[in-house]
């Protein structure tokens, strides 16, 4: 035993190591708005800032009479109280997918739900697949834990379909699962049936199990079909993650949930009994939303589900049909969530060394603030959100356009 | 790049290690009641499970407020909205100790504020240090993350003071923090302003970080005093953490806090930002307890307060009254929190091997359950719950007495 000598106190590795790729970036960037102009922030990924999208009455009733009846004080189990989950189960299950309540972990918001599913998947030196572009979470929550994270790519002229072969090339020994995003942030992609089959035959192929991040299902335009994962594959045991975040309007509210998807009891041996533990860790989710989830899944109304869609559509379509139009700029449109990822041909802008500098000249010009790419692994794009009132959007394309005509080089 | 030829999908070291020893130890056990007498369940440390401990209307009232407004539907910063942090700076201030609103760090519950000071603190292969008695969270979060619990010892006969000669004897290049529980969950002992001070003295002398888990603040019986660690000195970094969890009696609600005392700016360095990041893996606490927070923080009726501490107060000296008068138990009489721990001499009780036994066969003559010391580190004990109705403990007490006298070898 030796004394230590002065005050030296490092943070761990795990918390050095847990960087969030948007922070980062955009604190390193000097975003200085044009003083005469308001600034329009379609950087954010929180649909309820703007005012214009609120959670349907039945969503606060729910909750009022949850915390009203004074049920819901004590702890729950640290998955959550079975009611709960068994109204996640059968929110969730349809002719091709059955769950049970016991399939269903309740946690603290779905980035809860990804941590816990990063955390008892794989150990430090192993590898997890995730996709580029992609959310940046997955990046974080996965080398704060000192595992790799490897990127497979999307493909853009493939409606941001996966790379299959660069997905299997990037396997390895260490390989403990794949991630795939359906319907995807940033990309707005909603994947075919075929293309997720394909998915899963290379799961199979190599025995490596999949975490579906799924927060935006159901969130698909008219046309589109959201197809669950899960519900193609007798064989690949998955880890579904989804919450109440994005359909019903409450990211704030904290309440997500992992689904265990494992037919032949693949699972079983010890990742149910890791994520059980895991959970223990922090006992789980606030029981006031859990006493309020059987009547939000059940009582709201579709048509909130649909009003909700057919903003976002109706925005994607005008901000699509106005950047499209702007010499430079290539948007792509999405099929569902709530994005739009926008390639810029910096060859056109010879006055940008790069994405991040056009984001930020287009702030002090404009001030109109849209993600770089780079916060998601993909460098030369732009998102934009498709949340926001038409108004504010058409006036974006419209600052946007001025901005891109005075930098173009024809 | 080699294929992987079958499923065999381990859960990781960090999902395997994060035992929790109540768990592990109460399913072990062959808990069987005696089927003519309902159980009385002394095992539960939810104070809201009886029925007669509810959380006051005025907090009610706010959390409705927060629903009905609307205005905490969306994200928040991953450490909490400005409001609700100064709200909770306010509230733990005091003449000695000031606290401003970025020193607040918001958490779902107190179990997810203790996991995130242990992640940010130790990295595998360092140690810290908990009380023997002692909540037994400690050690599942601590060796989850692959670092070392050591225990330091509490004295019974010292009302439970730790044993300072017995703490500095586990320090060692390797200890990366103290973890200090007080008032303590089992033992009920509240620290004398010198006790506290002797033991801010070792941390000091060894330049060792100290975790307060004062998450019974206030909850001390009359003529007690509770001494926030952190207003006792200037030089010792401290993480003291908190939340409405007991006080309130709304565990389930999930909102915990992390208080960052760090007069001399040595946790500036890393540890700041360190736990901003880790806040970032699953972005905090539910924004609708957030909003509800400055009303519940300020309006509760001190009242309340008092109404609660008597309730367990008079428990306390009921259960104490009643088991001190029983031949081979020692209750040792609480000044707070809301346990009593009794100690049980095995020797005049040769029909049982050990503890476990002695609280197994309670159960299946008595159907009366109280969690044996093992859960606690500490052998030889049981921990009784003080927060049942009166009638309910007097009953426990009554049974108790039968089958000890049933037992007890004279």
């Amino acid at each position: 035993m030796s004394k230590h000598d002065e005050w030296r106190i490092r943070a761990s590795a795990m918390a050095r190591k847990s960087d969030n790729p948007i922070r980062q970036l955009v604190e390193g960037l000097k975003l200085e708005p044009h003083p005469g102009k308001p600034m329009i922030a379609l950087s954010i990924g929180d649909p309820t800032i703007f005012g214009n999208l609120k959670p349907p009455s039945e969503v606060l009733d729910a909750l009022i009479e949850s915390v009203s009846s004074q049920r819901y004080n004590g702890y729950a189990p640290s998955a959550g109280h079975e009611e709960a989950r068994a109204a996640v189960a059968n929110y969730s299950s349809h002719s091709d997918l059955q769950i049970k309540p016991k399939d269903v972990i309740l946690c603290s918001g779905c980035s809860s739900a990804l941590d816990i599913c990063v955390a008892v998947i794989a150990d430090p030196g192993k590898n997890i697949l995730i996709p580029s572009p992609g959310f940046p979470l997955y990046k974080t929550l996965i080398e704060g834990l000192g595992i790799e994270a490897r990127y497979y790519k999307l493909q853009e002229k493939f409606d941001w379909e996966i790379d299959l072969k660069d997905l299997e090339r990037n396997i390895d020994e260490s390989t403990a699962a794949i991630i795939v995003n359906n319907p995807s942030n940033p990309c707005g992609s909603v994947y075919s049936k075929e293309h997720l089959i394909s998915i899963l035959e290379i799961a199979k192929k190599y025995h490596l199990p999949i975490i579906a991040d799924e927060i935006y299902e159901h969130l698909v335009f008219e046309g589109e079909k959201f197809i669950p994962m899960a519900s193609l594959s007798d064989e690949v045991p998955i880890l579904s993650c989804s919450g109440l975040t994005k359909r019903f309007l409450i990211p704030g509210w904290r309440m997500g949930w992992v689904i265990i998807h494992d037919k032949n009891e693949i699972f079983d041996k010890q990742i149910r009994g890791g994520l059980q533990k895991l959970t223990q860790r922090t006992i789980g989710s606030s029981t006031l939303i859990q006493g309020a989830l059987p009547h939000i899944l059940s009582k709201t109304p579709e048509k909130f589900y649909t009003d909700t869609i057919s903003v976002i559509q109706r925005n994607a379509q005008l901000v699509y049909k106005n950047l499209s139009q702007i010499e430079g700029l290539k948007p792509i449109m999405p099929r569902g969530a709530m994005y739009m990822m926008v390639r810029i041909d910096l060859d056109k802008f010879p006055s940008f060394n790069n994405g991040l500098d056009f984001v930020t000249k287009l702030v002090s010009e404009e001030s109109c603030f849209c993600l770089p790419g780079e916060c998601f692994n993909a460098p030369g794009y732009v998102r934009l959100t498709l949340s926001p009132p038409g108004e504010m959007l058409q006036e974006a394309c419209t600052r946007i356009a001025a901005f891109c005509k005075q930098h173009c080089v024809l």
